[in-house]
């Protein structure tokens, strides 16, 4: 396999744990799928709407997100995604592992 | 599925793309199995022998570490491991992600 296309799937695996977090942190209010997608982007954390729908279908599923139907503005009814109090029971362990696993690296790496 | 297993579930997935990286990132000088067990234990990361061999020899499979067999002090032969060339280029691209996948996480968890 190429050097490159390595690095993308080992990124991939990586992403794949982190996204779960990534999105729990940002449901504390609610977002529908575009506008969750825009304050992952705007904080760095890019996601394609191939990966993020499913995971959060996942993850509602899971009992950590609640979501409903609204219509907004005028607009076409929107799927809205809020965290729900498991979620943020669970979210605040994967920090506390996350913040343990980041400084670890963090020794490892420099 | 009760919270801990879950949060068990979302850690093992977090600590699989991780883990390649804190492997080849102590590898810089040969290591065996258990020394090198031993060392990310020391730094904070502990890992099974049951996850630990099969990643190694993914590693090794994918061009990423180096491996031969010696006996060394009279104790039974050990495969000792050292990252490769290809390994160094691609721990060094890895290492650029993670750095800026956890400043995003900082921002987000913070």
């Amino acid at each position: 396999m190429e050097n490159d296309e390595l690095v993308q799937n080992m990124l991939l695996e990586l992403r794949r744990g982190v996204l779960s977090i990534a999105v729990l942190s940002q449901l504390g209010k609610e977002e529908y799928g575009y506008s969750l997608l825009k304050a992952l982007s705007d904080l760095g954390m890019e996601i394609d709407q191939s990966t993020l729908y499913p995971l959060l279908r996942r993850l509602e599923s899971q009992g950590l997100l609640q979501s409903n139907w609204r219509i907004v503005d005028e607009a076409r009814p929107r799927r809205y995604y809020v965290i729900s109090p498991q979620g943020r029971a669970v979210l605040s362990k994967l920090k506390k592992e996350w913040s343990a696993m980041a400084a670890t690296m963090h020794k490892m790496l420099s």
